[in-house]
């Protein structure tokens, strides 16, 4: 099958329209015809080639949502005409003990990436700026009613990757949680940290979207640039989140968290980062990491959403307006996550 | 009251015998004569002058172990011919969240430390290596029959310094527990999580104490400088207690946690430690960092011990050669912690 799509031809080079293969839908797949894919940051570091050689033509996209229009044999959670979304993995083992606890991101034998990566039959995966795709059933989830597609679309990303370390270090009511940063990850935490009843706080370079940032859920907004901050937050936290992908200052965060307080980031600065360990030991913190989230959780970070009436803010752009976009996200020009109308690809 | 004391006189000089005041018992006090006190390489940073100025003279002594010889009207915790220990800290505000959540060593107004310390009447607080101590009865231990006193006396710093974090990271059955060193510190980290049921791996520089590490209740042992053990060793753990003060590669420690594994240091190296913050995102790991415990975990670790009979590996030796014990810990040279015999100041 030959679908439209947007791809990056090389390195740096723009994203223009171009048609790939899909492969037949085998018994254990679903074909998704694509309604919206949301531009993450990191689909445009791959095509600039930042994070090393790629297989070019690269089509990007982990932010899928479309609808069902065809299904295997063998397929049962998925039918025609479902609502459906894709995220970073289109595939893993299965097998291993990571995969078996439901954290197919840590496969040991390599989650299958969306685009770019190696598939299972030795092709090329290419992502959601086309009009189709392909993927195995369980890495399909269901995109319940009640949050409107293209604001569900980035959920698919920025969703999951801020959602889970929330549930797994205990966001929720009597808790206080920092953001760092308000872009396309960072208001996605504002809005699921509200949701879950803890206390939010917005640490942000400036206070420009400080209006915005207290309308998506925070309780409070400080600005970063300010020393004072600093002083004025010092071992209030229970839980930062970090999706600042910057070198921050390790040490001056920690210092904001309680006893038993964790740092973590999403975001993976280039370059090391530099922390003194009495940051840790002067109040048992911990510095952590985490990456996208398993099937299941998800699953379970949608179906919350529906039930908040929670989206990502979004401004949906059509294909042949993706460069600018592109050039957008790098000057920090959006509010909060472009998305591509995949119509506009046929 | 006057009583028999070693001091260090000032920064690098060495430990001579001396008398000292203690307070008199106070309503809420407990005098204890001191039966043994061990020697913990914090004393010697402290009187080299490796953490800055300190209020010399200084009598160091942080594991105290002894008998109550008399008690404050309003104590009601111990008696007259208790055996009874003393740690790290000596006070605490007891009003702040961290006291109040039993976590007195990260009090917000700031503990007070057994020896060099400020005391909450002014003076300045003298240790161990003195034939008695004035304590206030909330800060002093119980030590239960079935543990000797001399290797009762590590436990109070070096023992709960590692059993706090193997009890709030989890060591126990079906957990893979590394400990990294095997001095003071990592000797009982080793005999605690082979006692709580972990499975326990030594990670030492040279496999010169392995025998040793094996007899204490290590199931595997491996060389550091080889750098087959992090190859061989990838992904395995889900708890490192880190009780090298040394700075270490922390990316190549990370390296051998599983998914949701931690990396806690109960040692601060003096210089900034270097990581990449990918060694956490790619498999949720955290680094933390862990200070000795409050003092209801404390008393838990110390019944705990009894139970399961176990004290340190101890050298006991006389007062007038604790400079010579100086220089053999930092040589390295003592399996695991030398003890002063209290009677020997006398």
């Amino acid at each position: 099958m030959r679908v439209h799509a947007y791809a990056a031809p090389a390195a740096g080079r723009p994203l223009a329209p171009t048609t790939i293969e899909r492969r037949d839908v085998g018994p254990d797949d679903v074909l998704i015809e694509v309604e919206y894919a949301g531009i993450c940051h990191s689909d445009i570091h791959t095509v600039n080639g930042d994070w090393g050689p790629q297989p070019f033509p690269v089509v990007p996209g982990h932010e899928i949502v479309g609808v069902v229009t065809e299904v295997g044999p063998r397929v049962t959670r998925h039918r025609v005409g479902d609502r459906v979304g894709v995220g970073c993995m289109v595939d893993s083992c299965g097998e291993c003990a990571n995969c078996r606890n439901g954290d197919e991101q840590y496969c040991l034998d390599g989650l299958v990436p969306t685009y770019a990566g190696t598939d299972r039959d030795g092709s090329t995966t290419q992502g959601g700026y086309s009009t189709h795709v392909v993927v195995d059933a369980d890495f399909v989830l269901r995109v319940p009613d009640g949050i409107g597609p293209a604001a569900a679309a980035p959920l698919l990303c920025a969703g999951i990757t801020t959602w889970s370390p929330l549930r797994r270090w205990g966001a929720g009511p009597g808790r206080r949680v920092a953001v760092v940063g308000l872009g396309g990850l960072g208001h996605m935490a504002v809005k699921l940290a509200h949701a879950m009843g803890a206390e939010v706080t917005v640490l942000s370079q400036s206070l420009k979207k400080q209006e915005d940032g207290l309308r998506l859920g925070a309780d409070s907004y400080f600005a970063t640039t300010d020393p004072d901050t600093f002083t004025q937050l010092a071992g209030r936290f229970h839980l930062i989140v970090n999706t600042v992908s910057a070198t921050i200052d390790v040490d001056a965060y920690l210092s904001l968290l309680a006893v038993d307080g964790t740092l973590v980031n999403v975001g993976a600065p280039a370059e090391p980062l530099s922390l003194n360990a009495m940051s840790l030991i002067g109040g048992r913190r911990s510095y952590a990491g985490s990456m996208i989230g398993g099937i299941a959780e998800t699953q379970e970070m949608l179906d919350f959403c529906a039930e908040h009436g929670i989206g990502a803010e979004v401004e949906v752009v059509p294909a042949d307006r993706v460069n600018e976009a592109y050039e957008r996200v790098l000057a920090s020009d959006v509010r909060y996550r472009f998305v591509i109308d995949a119509a506009t690809l046929r």
